[in-house]
């Protein structure tokens, strides 16, 4: 590996590059999009260059609707200007995208594409959002993976600069904006060769300018509207080549191979799946899992959207393709189908040989959807019927629009470590894990992976890390649900949520908490004994709490479970590990002073001895739950919703879950049924201290504290142990 | 005629049905739909009930964001809530419409389609507008004419109501919304009846309320999203019936059939155009023609556009069909093909019975397509290889998209009288047209079209005015080209315009001139003398600017026009015109007291007396023009672009004049070279009377008043009659 490697997420993939090219960068941070503009930002206050070897001059507007305007005015100025956006932020922006188009300046819209809210918001992927912008005249292009967007994102840039129309360069919010991978970082050397100065320089003498006058943005009438708009046509039928040959340079430069479509798969396939985005990747490893079973089946990678060319799709696909599957990452009711899948009958319809053409909706809003899944959308292809205008990974029980699995697969290559790591947000579980993989990936020959399962109560929710390791470059982009190692970082979990089942037999579960080997039998659940007895499980426990507050670091147990986890795990050898922890406590606090670094250097070295082996009684195996109590009285809701989404299964729930609430409401008051019992340490009123400012009531997020001014009968008729102190009046 | 009918536009239509069914109305105004919020504004202000006998509540807000995001709090309040919109104003509306979508709240989106700015802004007519809604998940309702605005405005309601899913309901823009016919008004009383009460009570009882409190917006992961959002499709399944339903309901109303897809044609038709909006009309007339001709030809209306129902589509569409064109009226460069050809596409993708089903382009901002561009769709479907994706009536010399028309037809049905009149914006053209065609509508059994082609400079700029009478209902929805009556409200109109060659043979032609027959000899290009002679025009003129001006009314030469079209035309008696005409004044400037009226009475007596019939010379068929003077050295833009779109032949212009010009810029001062002459009288510095303020520099709107400060050198050489005066200075 001679090439520069370095482990980040999609967004910073995404910012490298569009810096490279950037004069302006007018912005307005969402979610999942404002890592871009915030490393825009920074590198540009730290005086990076760009390939121009100036700064990127960036300002942050009132709105998504004022930073497209500001795109806008600054590209008609002469000024290579880029974005980032996603969902509702993108829609904003839609106005000002077609006059850009239509004014044929070469903007880029970095989107990290986001679900649009509905029936209730999400901060999750689809691409809803970036289908809401087809219609505005810009190109479109989607990469699939962290390292498809380092790759694919210049290609926006270039492409847009030559062929004068904007891009919109999109990748999938949080899977790939928010994924870790070791990738292949490109050089502003190499990408600088490839811009097409003579193209800058006519941009830049097109700008409005008093020196050469002219007027933009008339009004025009019926009379001459149509045929200045039909003038346009061959700036885009001239694009799928543009794009095609920086995809050649690219690939040149890379090693990888890219077109406007890419198919992988058996030569001889018969059944032809058809996506963007990440899914990709998930979709390849399934179809490299089934050609390998002797099956003719194979993927298209949908890269150029807009303009579609029907000239790279034909190219792409194998003569031997009798059935396709399009898939599409958005739902739109009331269409005849979603865009993609048009799309692609549309292409067909006077084809002399038509393959038979169905489409399914996927991944909404992040659904995970795994290669079981898309397994299943094969096995319907191989139907005497396909079924059509179909759905994946939920169970429909409603409408029936869902494909059944008929099989589980497990399509990991050979010798992947996967690792998964239950948190609590913001107890340090998902920077340690940041580390963890930043240290194997850059540290050793190891391709690396991780994303992050956030509740969306983010602080105080649980986190779920999901980690792999492996020779080859990974393609798994969905959760975790079978591991070699899984952690637990807060006690109280094992009550609440199925973990040690998403271990293979024989892998690792470290559990954090303060119990000894024979209170462990008290305060483990049956469920969880059993499995760890049954599959041969090797069960560490680790006090990291105790240890955390010893050497000062209070909650936080971070280091503590990093060092157990490169200690049990066992990826590189423990001594190297070590050393490279301390080499980045060195890098990330030393300007934070010795103490700082000493401290975490110290539970570094404690958390080595302190991991117990526990020895699994054999009695585990027949380990039974005891009688379910009674469940209290709780709504409805509360026992078929609340409390399955709260135990992390919400995935199992059907859509008739939803009916009755199909517009989105919920009922109200709600928390006071969450008993999340995460405190390490549970408040105390000390009422010889209280001095009746009250503002504890409002400090409470669940409003459980509530002060109260009792009358002498009220106080005689409290409840014993009922702690109650004199009022205080202010003279 | 035991109905109501009335003659009224396209947006009086909808603002009636509206008012009706709204509680609140939250807007925005934005051309062409601020006539209809205006109308609502007013009625509620005069205190108008709707059909829960109140006012509607109507606010306007700072923008159509802010208006979207007012009626969705309306809504979730429990209110019917309405709004109207167009354009870029529907963009903005965009996120709230997926959220009320989505919440399943009944709002209606009234939008009088209107092309979405790109390389320029036009306020003209296209659906580039809607077709960006139609990701949302609203239902969509297209109608084509006034009559239908008002008999489908309710089916949106209605179908709102009962269905839970919003509606936009769209007409074209100008075309529609500007549009005057004589049509048949809804009477609230029946349409109250058709109401679904229980619907309404369930969707009051939905609202946001203390009383029954519940969480709305909520925030959605991952785990659950998708199977919620899969929970709305029975909603979407069930609206084409619910239409189809309440338009069975207004069919019987009204005796006009409708459906979710309307058909007209040949039984048996081989050859099918499918196609939204007001060209629905010029189509059906077109259609009918050529079935009268024994063509096998038809027409499928889309009203439903979503939900797509195929169901209705197939039920609509003949089984002799072979071949289909699709007409979409919007252009998405980059796409497969346009939305609405893609739909159809999709649909017979695997049908046995595949008919070729080709798309094309028409009638981007307002571009006048007329029944010959449409039989052109005709011929070329009867090709062997029939293009596709073309456009029509334009010429595209650069990517060759359109068809060209094999044969000029023409399609009005016998007895239709069409007037033509050349006005001058601001001259009270427009509004005298519009005082005529109520009075021909209004008191006649007649049917009467009225549509006003404004210059976008509005006042001061060239406003022609179309207007058609006939026994059968007006179908006509393109320009008139060819006329029995031309009127000219400006004399120096005559050198710049072909006016008289609209006339059919033996047609009548008014002028108002100050010129004497003599003078017209030297006055009027010999080109209209020519066409005048050869081809039996009666020609007339008047000097309506004295009579004007002798009676008091100063420029306003309308009622002076007015009554001449009424004794030349001859569409109803004279006398009793003059009758109705002397009673409209009444009603409009009696509040104005009595001089106002005597006024206008007085120019309408003299018009009468002043129309003086031209005897035509037999030399003037024999006029040649004078050798064309040598042309001023004008730029290349102003000859080719320029004065071809003021002589009014901009739909001439071939795509390849925007070729160099593609991203919209056009050379800047244009304005010098426009001398359009059309002052009355024009002004005079009386320097004994300048005081030196200098504010007519201000003034004057195309700069051409300068104050300049000479010293005595440049004062001494300037040329002769060159007024001075010393300067003032103030002490």
């Amino acid at each position: 590996m001679a090439k520069q490697m370095k482990t980040m997420d999609g967004n910073t993939a995404a910012a490298h590059v569009a810096y490279a090219f950037t004069d302006v960068a007018a912005i307005y941070p969402i979610t999942p999009s404002s890592p871009m503009a915030e490393l825009v930002d920074s590198w540009s206050a730290n005086g990076r260059k760009n390939i121009f070897d100036q700064e990127v001059k960036l300002t942050e507007m009132q709105s998504e609707g004022g930073a497209s305007g500001a795109v806008h005015g600054s590209l008609a100025a002469g000024a290579l200007t880029t974005t980032f956006t996603a969902s509702q932020g993108l829609l904003l922006m839609l106005p000002n995208m077609y006059k850009i188009a239509g004014e044929q300046l070469p903007g880029v819209f970095h989107v990290s594409a986001r679900t649009v809210a509905t029936h209730a918001l999400s901060i999750f992927g689809d691409h809803s959002d970036v289908m809401a912008a087809r219609p505005t005249g810009t190109a479109m292009l989607a990469s699939g993976s962290v390292q498809e967007v380092m790759d694919l994102a210049g290609v926006a840039h270039l492409a847009s600069i030559k062929s004068s129309i904007p891009f919109v360069h999109f990748f999938d919010g949080f899977r790939t904006s928010h994924e870790y991978q070791k990738i292949e970082v490109l050089d502003y050397d190499d990408l600088e060769k490839l811009v097409d100065y003579g193209k800058v320089s006519e941009f830049r003498h097109r700008a409005l300018n008093p020196e050469r006058p002219k007027t933009m943005g008339t009004a025009q009438n019926p009379d001459i509207f149509f045929q200045a708009r039909e003038a346009c046509n061959s700036f885009y039928d001239a694009i799928p080549d543009i794009v095609e040959e920086y995809m050649q340079d690219i690939s040149e430069l890379t090693g990888r191979e890219y077109h406007p479509f890419n198919y992988v798969g058996a030569e001889d396939a018969k059944y032809i799946i058809v996506a963007m985005g990440s899914a990709t990747d998930t979709i390849e490893e399934t179809v490299k899992y089934l050609v390998n079973q002797g099956e003719k089946v194979g993927l298209i990678k949908v890269r150029l959207y807009r303009p579609f060319s029907e000239k790279y799709f034909m190219k792409a696909l194998p003569e031997t393709a009798e059935k396709i599957a399009v898939l599409d990452r958005t739902k739109e009711p009331g269409a005849v189908g979603e865009p993609l899948y048009e799309d692609v009958r549309s292409l067909f319809y006077d084809h002399e040989k038509r393959p038979v053409i169905v489409g399914g909706r996927y991944g909404l809003s992040s659904k995970d959807t795994t290669p079981t899944h898309f397994k299943a959308v094969f096995d319907n292809l191989r139907e005497d019927e396909p079924k059509n205008n179909f759905t994946i990974a939920i169970n429909d029980d409603v409408t029936h629009t869902n494909l059944e699995p008929k099989e589980h697969i497990n399509t990991s290559p050979e010798g992947t470590v996967r690792c998964k790591f239950w948190g609590l947000g913001s107890d340090g579980t998902v920077g340690a894990n940041k580390n963890a993989i930043k240290i194997i990936g850059d540290k050793t020959d190891k391709y690396a992976q991780a994303y992050f399962s956030y509740d969306s109560k983010k602080s105080g929710g649980v986190t779920v890390s999901h980690l792999r390791f492996g020779d080859q470059p990974i393609k798994s982009t969905y959760l975790i649900d079978e591991a070699e190692y899984v952690a637990c970082h807060n006690e109280s979990y094992v009550d609440k949520f199925d973990m040690v089942e998403d271990l293979k037999d024989g892998g690792s579960f470290v559990l954090n908490c303060t119990w000894s080997q024979d209170e462990l039998d008290n305060n483990i659940p049956a469920k969880m004994k059993k499995y760890i007895a049954d599959h041969d499980i090797n069960f560490y426990t680790i006090n990291a709490v105790d240890i955390a507050q010893d050497v000062g670091l209070g909650q936080r147990i971070n280091m503590v479970m990093q060092t157990a986890f490169f200690k049990v795990a066992d990826i590189i050898p423990v001594d190297e590990a070590v050393e490279y922890l301390k080499e980045a406590i060195q890098k990330s606090y030393g300007h934070k002073g010795d103490k700082i670094v000493e401290m975490n250097n110290k539970a570094v070295d404690k958390a080595l001895d302190a991991l117990v082996k526990i020895d699994v009684p054999a009695e585990w195996s027949s380990a039974e739950a005891a009688e379910e109590e009674e469940e209290e009285d709780v709504p409805e809701f509360v026992k078929n919703v609340l409390e399955v989404v709260n135990a992390q299964k919400g995935d199992q729930l059907p859509v008739s879950t939803f009916v009755g609430r199909e517009d989105g409401h919920f009922p109200p008051g709600l928390s006071k049924y969450e008993k999340r019992g995460i405190a390490i340490n549970v408040p105390n009123w000390l009422s010889d201290k209280c001095i009746q400012c009250n503002q504890c009531s409002l400090a409470c997020p669940h409003a459980v504290i509530r002060p109260f001014l009792l009358d002498e009968e009220e106080a005689a008729n409290a409840p014993e142990g009922f702690k109650t102190l004199g009022l205080k009046v202010s003279s």
